[in-house]
């Protein structure tokens, strides 16, 4: 039982930061080699895991927890083994400390390296799959930074037996086991404290529901990267090839839809809506899904729920789907730039000034062009891995690799040059 | 009299992001030729530009100010001429929105490229010298971005006649002449509804003292940059040149010793240090810098100062020196990551070993190898012109130019790709 919460939280940080310290000057091998005893020791302590999960599912159903939240919650023997094939994957990527990203030599001789180099001390916040605990300490720990977890309350002793494992593997090759802290109390008051630490946190990443993410970005004192809802569109242009709109429709809305690359709204030119339209509902309405129409989309597709204002605010998560007639793909893009969250919007299309257009005037962190909204994912855009999907601006947008988990800083070489 | 200071921020915050719209997508050419009309409107507009800052300049002599203060109050006709060089200068830099930074051509055939575009809405918040009214709106503005600027309270005429200028210049190219607003107030509650103005503002810069900008990240609620203090370290190793070491610390301590990158602590191996410090510390004496040295320093030059432990982490901007002689490279780094602030350190060496070991260890924005700290600037490292100097780790660290004003989009082309 952890009384000061404030003072276990600081313990982690400042421990992690000592630890960063000697991380960020750790060559990629000993890393790497520390990751893949991180994977055997998951593996090897299976039994541990499963145990320690146990007790967790058993509390979760005894609160009357939803079958699905505690499906993600359950640790399998499958869901061990991917979590070790996630480490030795990240060990099995190129190291991004130390790259050299710029430079140039001035005119007065100096020459001027842009060094990658860790963040620092990282925090991840977040929800209910224990994966995340093994996934995010070991991006962190290959990019050279500490790393201190807070994970779900209802995951609390699955995580913790993750975590013990992961320190051993830090451990097992000479690297300090603070690197990566957990905090061991289910107390919110350590989100907080996390949120506030400022000069032993570098940054926070809170990954979860909108009322976590809306609170960090309320009290933080240290910079936060937000991975926040996607509110995503695929608009079908009157150009677009009618198959190809139609498959890509659905796959963003069906394929996955309860992550935040899924559509949540379509947006049909007027020109094709009554050939796109009909066969397109079909196929959704004998997918179970739910749709909410404008008014002419109701014209061509009668029976349709009545989309009100608050549906094209909405992420659903879910099979339900709003749908809405444009005139053109100005007003397509004026839809999405007033209610969608600039995450992910496609656009399908044949006419190659209507993509442009789209292109430029959609200010999302990925825009498509007669592809799924679904590929805005780290593992798709080549990344090899991911911590999350920023929708934040600053630093990093879109999908998170090991490269956004990095800054940089110039290494100057001179030969005795002053400043005139 | 502005009543509302809120509803005024909000409302050119508001003007702000529609403008930036507009310009996210103005062509290059657009840009620079409001870039060249503003720099001929501040040369044409001279005199009623000196007839605002004659106002701004009597009410300072009237408060009482330092003179030094007014100095850079002023505004005189070289001044204005070098504002408006300034501009062209900004005008003749490759524009940095829509350069390709990346790509990759994925096994699906999906083509991904990574774009600059342009952050949104900047605000600026800075204090006593009206020229960053131009120079911090020229940049901004060509990085496509709209921006709020927040000028000194003394110098408020002379900042308001120069937004004037600036917004005629907008105009004049048919630009939105509301992507540069300026608060037209004095009261600081102005600053506190910028800094928590989420959804309408992107990023607050602020420069300036430490208290301003403390305060503004105590309450941010959107992201902040700041460009904050430099505690910047010469350190003198064993093997240095010591002509050349000589030369460095004068050069980093004299030449400008009211700004950030200047020496404020000079760090000096034992072994050298009874050859190093006593020409240093006349040449240092004849410039009239006051030093402050550690207990072995004072044993081979008598008569200083002692430093005291606040010494250690003192950002005097003065004409004053902290002197320390330490035992090893390794301690030259502990004292710097401890008591400095990660802005800009050097080492002068002739030992390779060493100067890896310093770079490696010292975690600043920029590091040094035989040169000076003076040289963390826009200008000298090739940006062409800077917004200021970043003390943060995120986005942007060390110099800020049009690049790091900008974010990037992912743009995703493919012929009908579905995830499976």
């Amino acid at each position: 039982m952890i009384e000061d919460v404030q003072a276990h939280v600081r313990d982690l940080a400042r421990r992690a930061k000592a630890s960063a310290a000697k991380l960020a000057l750790a060559s990629s091998a000993t890393k790497d080699a520390a990751l893949r005893a991180m994977a055997e020791g998951l593996l090897k302590n299976a039994a541990r895991l499963k145990e320690a999960n146990a007790e967790d599912v058993a509390e979760a159903e005894k609160a009357g927890i939803s079958a699905a939240m505690i499906d993600r919650l359950r640790l399998t023997d499958k869901r061990i083994a991917a979590m070790a094939d996630g480490l030795r994957q990240v060990a099995a990527l190129p190291d991004p400390v130390g790259a050299i990203i710029g430079g140039t030599v001035r005119p007065n001789g100096l020459r001027i390296t842009k060094v990658r180099v860790p963040l620092g001390v990282i925090v991840v916040i977040y929800e209910s799959r224990p994966n995340v605990t093994a996934d995010a300490a070991g991006l962190c720990m290959k990019a050279g930074n500490g790393v201190v977890l807070r994970g779900g309350k209802e995951a609390i002793r699955s995580n913790t037996a993750i975590w013990r494992v992961l320190q051993e593997g830090l451990a097992a090759v000479g690297l300090p086991a603070d690197a990566i802290g957990l905090v061991e109390t289910t107390d919110r008051a350590a989100i907080d404290a996390l949120a506030t630490a400022e000069g032993l946190v570098d940054v926070v990443m809170p990954r979860g529901g909108e009322g976590l993410i809306r609170h960090i970005a309320e009290i933080a004192k240290v910079p936060v990267i937000k991975h926040y809802k996607g509110v995503c569109h695929v608009y079908v242009d009157a150009a677009a090839d009618l198959a190809m709109a139609q498959a890509i429709c659905f796959n963003a809305k069906c394929q996955r839809p309860a992550v935040c690359n899924a559509m949540e709204t379509m947006l049909v030119h007027r020109a094709i809506a009554p050939r796109f339209l009909p066969p397109m509902c079909k196929q959704f309405a004998e997918a179970g899904v739910e749709l909410r129409g404008c008014e002419r989309t109701r014209e061509i597709v009668p029976g349709l729920k009545l989309a009100t204002e608050d549906d094209w605010y909405a992420e659903y998560l879910d099979l339900i789907l709003a749908v809405r007639v444009v005139d053109t793909t100005e007003a397509a893009i004026e839809h999405i730039e007033r209610y969608g969250s600039n995450h992910s919007d496609a656009i399908v299309t044949t006419d190659l000034r209507e993509a442009e257009k789209f292109t430029q005037g959609v200010n999302s962190a990925a825009v498509f062009v007669n592809a799924s909204t679904r590929f805005t994912d780290g593992y798709e855009f080549g990344m090899g891995a991911e911590i999350g999907i920023s929708t934040d601006k600053l630093h990093a947008r879109g999908p998170m690799g090991l490269e956004e988990l990095t800054t940089y800083k110039y290494v100057v070489y001179g030969n005795g040059q002053v400043r005139i």
